[in-house]
């Protein structure tokens, strides 16, 4: 079974697609319900939905509970954009941004470790090329993704000798509904789709018996 | 003017006193009341504190509504430390501790860019060592200083051009109640003061016509 | 066409295997002709095979001048490694660590900039683990790594616009003749093989129309 | 006693100057006898100049077998430019480039550690900002400059323990001849000085019982 954070859209979405495609059990999760049974709706029927807003303990607790068994891969692709000089950004969003993309990743990297660190199990975290250099006009949204590879790296040292992996993915912009809801208006013409970009992270998902890809940078171009 | 944040305890305190000593004009800030209190009553009357809770932006438009002129520089020393295994850390204690550092971090360099971005003001940040490497037992401390580093870097891009400088200091552990207060205990004797740090950046903060150290870590050892 | 460097062991071995069993042109090459030709004898009559001294950009000419036309792909797997404290390593082995490094990946991805930047050619360059963190005795070859990458990401920047990608591949260590001619005796056996290694790479360079995996890190365990 | 390396014109005369006023014991290198001597000719007769080139390991052990007694801080000041397009780049002056940069940092650290690393001796490394960032038409000199930050964050893993410690500078581009001499022409009428920056580097070399400030940036602004 592979959990799917972020599917109601996106990267999550279109990774839901291909797993579902090919037979995976899956269980989806995303804060619209709506949205998310517009996804799961036209997959098979391995595919599980359950709405969740990751920055809650107790959601996450929920969506974990609702696997009857251990997941061999949990996906993180949850998170939201927000951009703009800073002088520019409004408290609120702030708030938003931090807690969709950096107390999200927290509770959901500490649940998975609770309850599943001395197991085989694949924690893949989708960041943002944004979590690998400043960007002017994105200083909160580079924070946010900062904080999340400052997590990953460190909770790696933590999982010395345990059978859990955490894999860290870092994709340039995609052209998804992640750029509207932003608040940002650029051209997204030339930009790699959801589609592109599941289908990329899919195939480099490689591991052998004494070795795994552990970290992704899927570039636009 | 110098406005201090995080003054009543550790470094911030350890600053003001300095600063004081030479007879600087101060604004000092603190969440408690009476700690700040007990910080400044000693300084000289060229000291004023006001609380604040720098998570919130109308906190921080009141602090600097204090100030009568332009500040020359701003030195962010607020923060908290959260520490231990990540499965072991508590929600709310999480939530805490990326307030008390990222997000007032954010908030009030957006005031200071707001307010200051025409003029010569010095923006000093300070951090840890911790955004500068993965740590664990660390994880969640980590990713917070790592969103604060990847603020400044990305604020630093934003500034181009602009009179604003921000200064960012990395100070490793210090011997203050920061640990206690992070329940972690370990043996600090060690450790430097936060008197010697306070000494050390205040010389190594040195500017010349042309140039300026613009970023600092201060070890132990 | 496939030109592959450091092919006569390790990892440039394995995948000059791989791909030569899936029909591919190649272009290997290797510093030691005899080497060389225990990796290419068996393989289809599709593979060429040139010794090259890379440190050399006369040999690095002769190489590509042997290409009949544009290569596809160049995999520069070339390298060498040097370990041990700093103070007990030699001068003598230190210029060769350098050279068969930071020298020859210089003169190499020269050439093939100076040839190729205005065509869809794909640079793939074989790094270490060692060039993403300090490693304690490994300092020169940690410097000789961290080099390499300091390399790729500024002419990643010089060649913005340009149909040429350049993918960096840092692999964590391996099973293979390496360790043993590195000086550095140890326990290999948990450790991945070439094979591996060369398997999960060839899989995980993946690209669609808008992009492609530039990065990618493969990890032990 | 201090040992200054590179001291024949920039930064490292700066210092030696700076030092010297103040009635310090120094001893200075350079490769050009009559540079270096038309920087020591002025100074105070305790100062010392000794002609070496870094690349060689000889040289450095005779430049040392000069020192008396310990000398409290070596500064390593000694390096060179070359820049361009990647592919416009000399071999010839690649190597050069590797050799005053990479080996004589790697050569001399070695001898520094090899000799002191049992007392309380500073070594201060200078490299640019090229060091922490990829930059166009600076590939090789980021490179060499990444290269010496690797083995500067690796070595302080080796000396864990030590009374030695190892200090990183990066400064920015200076108004020197260090530019005219690295082919690139560029204005820098308003870059620091070499006086400005070694006045701001002396100042921020700061140290208290229990730390010290072991990286420091120096911007251009």
């Amino acid at each position: 079974m592979i959990v799917i954070t972020g599917a109601s859209s996106g990267l999550g979405a279109a990774l839901a697609k291909l797993y579902s495609e090919e037979g995976a059990e899956l269980l989806i999760s995303g804060r619209n319900e709506q949205r998310l049974r517009e996804v799961s709706d036209p997959l098979s029927d391995k595919v599980q939905s359950k709405t969740a807003n990751l920055s809650r303990a107790d959601d996450i607790k929920a969506l974990f509970d609702t696997c009857l068994h251990t997941p061999k891969s949990i996906i993180h692709c949850a998170g939201s954009g927000y951009f703009g000089a800073l002088e520019d950004q409004e408290p609120d969003a702030i708030n938003a941004l931090i807690e969709n993309n950096v107390t999200s990743a927290i509770m959901l990297l500490r649940e998975a470790v609770k309850r599943y660190k001395e197991q085989a199990v694949t924690v893949v975290i989708v960041m943002s090329t944004a979590a690998l250099a400043a960007k002017a006009g994105e200083s909160t949204y580079c924070a946010a993704k900062w904080a999340v590879r400052g997590l990953v790296e460190s909770v790696r040292l933590e999982l010395k000798g345990s059978p859990m992996k955490l894999i860290a993915v870092y994709p340039g912009g995609m052209a998804t509904e992640f750029w509207p809801s932003s608040g940002k208006s650029l051209d997204t013409s030339g930009f790699m789709s959801a589609d592109e970009a599941a289908t990329m992270l899919k195939q480099a998902l490689v591991g052998t018996e004494h070795g795994y890809v552990s970290d992704i940078t899927i570039a636009r171009g």
